[in-house]
């Protein structure tokens, strides 16, 4: 299908009723269907939004377009669960439909304000020129999930960037709003991370400066920048796309970074670290994932598993994208750690040892305990004899994990690489937490020190789980259920 | 909103996607959606289609009109459910798209054919005269869930019948296929069930004229028949419209009526019973009921819950209707026994000792055992005060059981009355259980010899549930989860 300008930002009034119920069947049957993620119910899914606690729930948004596998005219898709696992979509909550959002209403976040849910999101809208003009709106939901967009934009393009202002991100500090954004400097080009202070929600919103820190060159745009606080100090997750690899080494389209810092001064919006900046993810499909500082006192944060600019096996199927489980962020000597949240426990059915071989439906957690200095080969998705599957190499003896997408059935973005490979400490055993769901596996390593997350897309009847080789290992293994 | 008949009818592919979204949205956000009972996505939910088990899945198709809650142009729906309580909405599966379906893909059923579903459905078309011409079709549904219309009508309007001749129900029996369908009688314009014979699924159909299995009168039409074996017991399961009140009394708009006989022969036609016809279910709003002799031996049922030509509260949201759960037939003493599908005790979360007074969130399992000589109250979603609440006065020593939804929140056709009472045992111990579903009852009595299903829609808040004066009994409540 020709995917022309004119035809992506088509109005959705344009779009027949009935054009849109094929692709919702279409994507409910889809063999890489989601069982227990996030997925979009038709079309294309990307960036988590508005991730939230309000009225006794926890919220997702999604940027949702649903008519294709494509970046076409955005809404925010609205997704709600009470144990931050069982997810139910509830539908279109903000349309593109305004003059201010009339070209998408782009990525943002939410916060509890006056017992409303505060939506801060970039308007997109484009002039007869074509020349995009991003408006920073705000919208309030209430409690029967009712929302009412603010009439005027909070924030407007300023004078030191280009249109390439985008992603808000609200916070609340010593009783001000704070606002982050992602940004490109005009004077420059590279990317950069804005920040904004105001009393009101509504604004005025005042100009702060770009949060200073790195003295690195960080690409040529910085999209969906978060800021969480984890043991009090500051955590920037952040998309900087262009990024030198030199600066940080990464292998994807584009990167989603982490840098964890000492302290952040919001006046002077300076952030000292003295850490490096690192991949947020080792795997191959992390993107424009977003944090929050929950009510309960945990950090919790969802990714896009997708990259912008790339195609994937299910566009033929017309949807695209799903999110990761929801991970539990924490320090360990001024490292992150994301762990599998805990409630997802519960779709645990009955548990099996494992072996070193069995028949799976693609829908399980596996927990693995791999003994000191052995080396093998774990197989996902593998056909009857095993000439496909999804591959982790595994060597404790060196100390190297890799995952392998090579001939794991039909190729992703091989243009960017088939395996992926970590450093682990040599001679030490090795604790694997594995989640697969038909389309998508986590890979959670050594209680969460690295996560390695990936779409795969096995061939029809490749189900088996094989362990290679007459190693020492320990294998727990759940079929999962549907959410 | 007006509802013009050429509104009902125009085709899906007018409608706008926005149209459909807000529709699906707005549905979803209803505080009185379903949550663990099949719900249309969008607009109409009616008769449950093509009941059955294939591919190591159950299927239910519901009859849908997606654009609003009234009986417009229909079409299938296709959920599937690994344990009949955990269902997923697969999207829709059969459009009216085709010349002989043209004004509705109305109801049906299905039966495993050579590794394939099979399903019959009427074809409802008009011509330029607006007169209906029944068209009784096949389809193919494979493993990957695509399905293919045959291109011919299987069974046309006989002579004998007039153009109300509908909803198939396929059988096998001693290597030939039998349908059994719903009819009016041209001559006498009286409620018949038909009966026809292949030896190849394709044709071509006998008609062995109308099954008797009564001297009676049965109305003008009777719709959804069904026939299931039970202990190897014939059943009929139908609706007899416009059926006299003194040949069986009922008091809905149209009854859904049972009858267990002793004997049924194919080849004639005759339905042997030396019981009476009874109502199928004792409460408000069954209707449509589908049972099926599944694989495992059992013979499971689903209703709608709504009832034709009736308006319901939530059609100022746009949508209506929804099912029963899964019930379990069987026979005790040639009366028929409707029980909860066991694996609804999967949604149970922690059981809770109820000693009189609840706090709910109107979504909940309830088992009461009342001792013989009481006389009480159950108040279920009860506002603060008690001034409002969905009531069963139980009476145990007269034997009565009451429904009574005046005053239970928002009115529901009182016309046909505000209260369903039924008799039982005097001086015995009652068994209840019962299953409230937000806007839904179910009540199993004395372990399923009686039911009463309703419909009911209390205000906001209303979430008490107390039992009045000091009697014996023993309750165990549970929260139900989600499905």
């Amino acid at each position: 299908m020709e995917w022309s300008t004119e035809k992506r930002y088509l109005p959705y009034e344009k779009w027949s009723a009935k054009t849109l119920l094929k692709l919702q069947s279409q994507a409910s049957n889809s063999p890489y269907q989601l069982h227990y993620h996030i997925r979009p119910k038709s079309g294309l899914l990307n960036d988590p939004n508005g991730f939230s606690y309000f009225n006794n729930e926890w919220h997702v948004f999604y940027q949702s377009y649903p008519f294709g596998p494509v970046h076409g005219l955005k809404s925010w898709e609205h997704c709600v669960s009470k144990d931050l696992v069982h997810w139910k979509d509830l539908g279109t909550a903000i349309y593109p439909d305004t003059e201010l959002d009339s070209h998408g209403a782009y990525s943002g976040s939410a916060k509890v304000i006056d017992n409303k849910l505060f939506l801060m999101y970039t308007g997109n809208a484009r002039d007869a020129e074509w020349i995009r003009h991003p408006h920073q709106m705000g919208a309030f939901m209430d409690k029967n999930n009712h929302i009412e967009k603010l009439p005027n934009s909070l924030i407007e393009q300023p004078q030191h960037t280009t249109d390439h202002f985008r992603d808000p991100q609200i916070l609340e500090h010593n009783g001000k709003y704070y606002c982050i954004l992602g940004a490109q400097d005009k004077a420059t080009k590279t990317g950069k991370i804005a920040l904004f202070e105001a009393k009101d929600i509504k604004g005025p919103w005042h100009d702060l400066g770009y949060i200073d820190f790195t003295n690195e060159e960080m690409g040529y745009m910085i999209e969906c920048p978060n800021l969480v606080f984890i043991d009090e100090k500051p955590v920037l997750i952040f998309c900087p796309q262009g990024l030198d690899k030199a600066t940080v080494k990464y292998e994807n389209i584009y990167p989603n970074m982490v840098l964890v810092g000492d302290k952040f001064d919001f006046k002077s919006a300076q952030f000292d670290s003295k850490n490096p900046i690192q991949n947020l993810d080792d795997g191959f499909d992390v993107y424009a994932t977003q944090p929050f500082n929950a009510p309960d006192g945990k950090v919790y944060a969802l990714s896009w598993v997708g990259l912008p600019d790339l195609t994937y096996p299910t566009d033929i199927e017309n949807w695209s994208g799903c999110y990761s489980q929801v991970k539990e962020l924490s320090l360990k000597n001024g490292q992150l750690i994301q762990k599998p949240v805990s409630t997802i426990k519960n779709l645990r059915q009955e548990e099996v040892n494992f072996t070193g071989e069995l028949e799976t439906k693609n829908q399980y957690e596996l927990k693995l305990e791999v003994a000191a200095s052995q080396k093998t080969t774990l197989h996902i998705a593998a056909d009857e004899a095993n000439t496909e599957s999804l591959k982790l190499h595994i060597d404790t003896t060196n100390g190297e994990l890799i995952l392998d997408r090579q001939n794991s059935g039909f190729t992703v973005n091989e243009k960017y690489g088939t395996k992926r490979a970590i450093k682990l400490p040599k001679n030490t055993t090795l604790d694997l937490d594995i989640f697969v769901d038909h389309s998508l596996i986590e890979v959670f390593v050594n209680d969460g020190e690295h996560v390695l997350t990936a779409r795969f897309f096995p061939k029809k009847g490749s189900n088996k789980l094989l362990i290679d080789e007459n190693i020492k290992f320990k294998g727990q293994y759940w079929e999962m259920a549907d959410i």
